[in-house]
């Protein structure tokens, strides 16, 4: 039986989703929970492998088992193994051969900002502060200059294999920024991602908002396919995978 | 020099506000920062003593100090010197006379509740989750039986001294409740609170939301004067100070 998952995290604690050597993963933590409640160790396949100290509100994941758990008792049972940071929203069963990251047709990402001299103590691990004043208008306009098909090539970690094979085109289909008080936040949608590339965007934005980029350097940047040329990396702390779309056919 | 200074803080870790032997509470942990910075360590008037586990949005407190360090350097010293939990939102010279506890004429907590079958990993330390469906416009009704001049006894935790005292009567000027989609928070405004009126208060109207008890139960509760009549004392860490009042006066 093939099960689709939705999960929330809270990546702080973190290295990341994926299994690694360094640190502990938000997937060794489930497979762990699954080991107490399966009896075994499934291969669990991710929508994303998110970085260190990012969060998800819906990430989608898929593993095979043998059904002697029911999907809609799989909830409460891996939730009852894992700690708060970690929280299974949805299990149900999905199509046999679905598998999370190569169904995915786009996800949204979102990342937050506090805009304000002072930190905040209930959001520090999640948002990201500036202090000084930020234009949203100008980083809506820089950010439609962002919406389509483009070589996003500079807005990419240098090093990412994606950038090594010449493969480096993504399309964003929405691409907005919000305020409200002191908080702003840039929500981006895209069939695809390259390394860092929403820490990247997020970073020319606020350049954007500050004043020491304009809306009109935006094709330039991208035409230049130069990483120097763009923003500085923001960090990952207030970098959120917010939802991951699937086909209807998703359903199995 | 006597400072008005305003801390924002996340109280998950900390023994609550004031000074006690076991475990570490926000206010030994801004003395240190004081020394720090100051070289001295001021004795601290806060506004109210928070339970541990509470959490404050704008908490008040004052201390007299040589001046040495001008008050509007106050706010990016003392932060330098506070883990992120802790942070100074404001600082400015009071009277001299001014005591941010007695001269505080009202306060401002605030309930928050998770109303969903499963808990989130951003809020987990900041909201108390009810699975059951909350009616909100129960819990608004019952609310509004509880606005006014009586004796709360039946909402204050036994063994309290004011309890021991006779001094239970105060006024709830506000309480209102509000739902954003599964965040559901009761806000409540008084001149003065019992020990765990609020956790107890919040307990009374999630029994109301979930119809084990009536809007019209609230008076004859009231009445009782027995805490057993009244709901259960919710989690301190669902609860926020979100203001105090101050009349106009304590600017020096």
């Amino acid at each position: 039986m093939n099960i689709l998952l939705w999960l929330a995290y809270k990546g702080t604690d973190y290295a990341g989703f994926q299994v690694q050597p360094n640190g502990v993963t938000v997937c060794e933590t489930l497979q762990n929970a699954m080991e107490a409640v399966l009896g075994c160790r499934p291969d669990v396949k991710g929508c994303s492998r998110t970085d260190a100290g990012v969060h998800a509100r819906r990430f989608a994941l898929n593993f095979h088992y043998d059904g002697r758990v029911p999907a809609e008792k799989l909830v409460p049972a891996l939730n009852a193994h894992l700690p708060p940071a970690i929280r299974v929203l949805e299990a149900r069963p999905a199509a046999e051969a679905f598998h999370a990251r190569y169904a995915a047709h786009a996800k949204t990402y979102r990342y937050y900002l506090l805009n304000a001299r002072v930190d905040d103590p209930f959001t520090f691990d999640t948002c990201h502060r500036v202090a000084g004043h930020l234009d949203e208008a100008a980083m809506q306009a820089a950010a439609d200059a962002l919406v389509g098909r483009h070589d996003f090539l500079a807005l990419c970690a240098s090093g990412s294999s994606a950038a090594a094979h010449g493969d480096t085109v993504r399309t964003i289909t929405a691409c907005t920024v919000q305020r409200r008080g002191d908080r702003v936040c840039i929500t981006v949608t895209a069939d695809g991602y390259l390394y860092n590339m929403v820490r990247i965007l997020a970073g020319t934005l606020v350049q954007v908002g500050l004043g020491k980029l304009s809306a009109g350097d935006i094709p330039g940047i991208l035409a230049s396919r130069d990483r120097r040329r763009a923003g500085p990396t923001l960090p990952a702390k207030g970098l959120v995978l917010e939802n991951v779309l699937y086909e209807e056919e998703t359903n199995s």
